[in-house]
């Protein structure tokens, strides 16, 4: 029979690892997820393809153009774009049968045609989690939340990172008392500091037709720095008297102070006036956390608190504060600046390689590894012997152990270390003791 | 603002959990994860959108039917509706990277537009392994496959489960000696013994046009019963004369020999002549596995041996032997049969409640608690001590420490199973014994 062959590829804008790095990523996953449970979080995985009048129900913008969305049957469906969503409707639907203040983690794959670029993804890992107040949601909430993250990337292996932290009341209210409502097209400009400067911020300000007292005010405002203390006084300096500033200011000060009772130490997280948040839910305490070394990365894990999840599924109101890891991006950003390489061992510890005639023994051998709860292998393949070890030695499999006839009629087994060549004549006890 | 509110809900055939269920169907994939892992499997994850070429490759039949397929610009595309195919172009791939024999697990959903019905369901978790050789693959794997279906159910909390096990070569070969070249039809009826007794077998066979001595031949052949010892002796004592009889009857002999070597206790196995499995392109060894008390529900961990992984993708001849768990269908069956049911106990071991004014005490503790790897959370929210309390026992946290004025001034505090009621004195190093 002939087979037309096709070409074996998957689309651009996929991840697709091989095991060595996917061992690599699925660590990073799992210890996302234990920091995520130690902190009291609660699964929930919610299908991956929705009804499309539930993701879209509020509709426009840009995510409406990169969804997938298709019909099979009479039904319109789409794949969902982010957790959030998700969230929003699984609060509503199962409403009675949680228990508020509902904290979940979701780590799942979205789903975004995006335009195919470099370092973009089509299908990517959030790994988010949020607390959901019925009515409220005491603050002293978003102090704890950059604890998690601070947890979560410290053990990752990273020391140098930044939780930035600001209000959207304080930029808010700072606004209201320029006689600024829509302060839309400034911030989109104060979100641009990094990369275009004070002058380049000044010049996009200067088109947005702002007198120069405002434009001095703005100025003045975003170059507040200094420690977190030095912040929060020099606000309340600026003697604004607007509702709004005044609440946020209140909010971010006791942020700030619950912050540091949660345990992130002083220098990993700091009052930033100029993180906004692109998303317009955020309504309080917004997040983005950068790595000290690799600002370019851009922010790592971000968030925020909004004042009401689920407008669209339920008349209930309910705040909540989250934050969000895209770890797929992340790991492509960590490996492309060689901050993350792949393990040098392999799961499985070692490899039994049993000569001609002594499968038997080896099979038993494998065994009593496994019950001993050692990851273990048996190669089982009629090869030379040399194919066998280099096999171990592709997979990073740190210990061979050699099955021979004499071995056999002593019980006693060659156990090989891959890395420094050294080699022990060890007794089954033994050989296991050593494994472990 | 007035928003249009959208009833919350999911589309029909698709499985979303409360928590509390959803920690159970974690920890049978955690488990199954683990178990994969120990005998060496690799991890693997690839997208579950692909293109249609790719994932169609073969064409035809129901699957195609079924598939959730849709454009976005130009681009063909489709849902991944198992991960064999995602495999096969995997490894067809990838194939200069791996090192063969190539064992990988993949645990991930997939989707089919089933017809809706109770119990089948359009997006679901499969949990496969397979061992895919370089032009050859010793037979012995196909012997250490049960091996891990064993450990795995075992571990799962199974006692009570047999693996059964044929070798399609047998029966090919069987038919042949009988001069039936098709048996397809034959293996669909042979199929539903179980449902339809021998006499509705007998029936059907009759209206195959078969005579009556082939008949007689296929019933005496599918009775053939005892222990796996007897069913070889009794299948050697056929006398068949047929090649490829005799090299199933040869790899039968071998698989089930080593079973037993790799530790699969005499009574979770048994050769069974009527399972035939009906995907076509298993060759040689194929496996079943039933609850003996709970045979409805049908196989929960099928598979087999083919001779071909990847034809559509590559000339290379790539065999390979592997099996499957549909944790979704399994984790319903399970619980619609009672067999299982939420954990008792939440992930999380203890909540912290403050009274009032002793907020910071209470984040003090939960932060010491969680640098020990203790899961716990604080209740910050300022209600009644009732509903703080009430809070804890819905969700099945097992231990509430209370922190009050006395517990803050004397540094010891009252550590309340919620179980039991009993309520304890405690400082803090003791306080963190108690609850690891």
């Amino acid at each position: 029979m002939s087979v037309n062959i096709v070409k074996p590829s998957i689309l651009p804008g996929f991840m697709e690892l091989i095991p060595r790095d996917q061992i690599l990523f699925n660590k990073m996953l799992d210890t996302i997820r234990a920091n995520y449970e130690k902190f009291g979080f609660l699964p929930i995985d919610t299908p991956v393809i929705e009804k499309s009048e539930v993701l879209l129900a509020k509709g426009g913008g840009e995510t409406e153009k990169q969804v997938y969305r298709f019909q099979k049957g009479d039904t319109d469906m789409a794949l969902r774009f982010d957790l959030t969503v998700p969230l929003a409707r699984y609060v509503a639907q199962h409403y009675s049968e949680l228990s508020f203040p509902f904290r979940r983690y979701h780590i799942g794959k979205v789903y975004r045609g995006e335009r195919n670029q470099r370092g973009r993804f089509r299908e990517f890992y959030q790994c988010d989690i949020d607390i959901i107040g019925n009515e409220t949601l005491d603050i002293i909430n978003d102090a704890e939340i950059p604890s998690v993250i601070y947890s979560t990337f410290k053990e990752l292996g990273f020391d140098s990172f930044t939780i930035k932290i600001n209000n959207r009341k304080v930029l808010k209210g700072f606004f209201q008392s320029l006689n600024i409502e829509d302060s839309t097209l400034i911030l989109r400009a104060i979100d641009k500091l990094d990369k275009i400067g004070m002058e380049g911020v000044e010049k996009e300000l200067n088109n947005l037709n702002l007198d120069s007292n405002t434009i001095n005010s703005i100025k003045e405002f975003i170059t507040i720095d200094g420690s977190n203390e030095e912040i929060l006084e020099r606000l309340e300096g600026l003697g604004i008297d607007n509702e709004i500033f005044e609440e946020g200011l209140n909010d971010l000060k006791t942020v700030v102070k619950y912050i540091g009772l949660f345990g992130v130490p002083e220098n990993n997280y700091k009052i930033d006036l100029t993180i906004a948040r692109g998303l317009d839910y955020y309504t309080g305490t917004v997040y983005e956390t950068f790595l000290n070394d690799y600002p370019s990365i851009g922010s790592i894990c971000s968030g925020g608190r909004y004042d009401n999840l689920a407008t669209y599924y339920t008349k209930q109101r309910l705040p909540g504060v989250g934050i969000s890891i895209g770890l797929t991006r992340l790991f492509y950003q960590l490996r492309e600046a060689n901050l993350i390489k792949a393990e040098e061992d392999s799961l499985t510890q070692a490899l039994i390689i049993p000569m001609e005639g002594c499968i038997d023994k080896g099979v038993e051998i494998v065994n009593r590894l496994r019950r001993e709860g050692i990851y273990s292998q048996i190669y089982l393949e009629k090869v030379k012997m040399g194919k066998k070890f280099s096999y171990a030695d592709k997979l990073n499999i740190p210990y061979v152990v050699v099955i021979g006839q004499e071995e056999v009629e002593n019980n006693v087994y060659t156990l090989r270390n891959m890395k420094t060549g050294e080699q022990q004549s060890l007794a089954m006890e033994e050989l296991i003791k050593e494994l472990k």
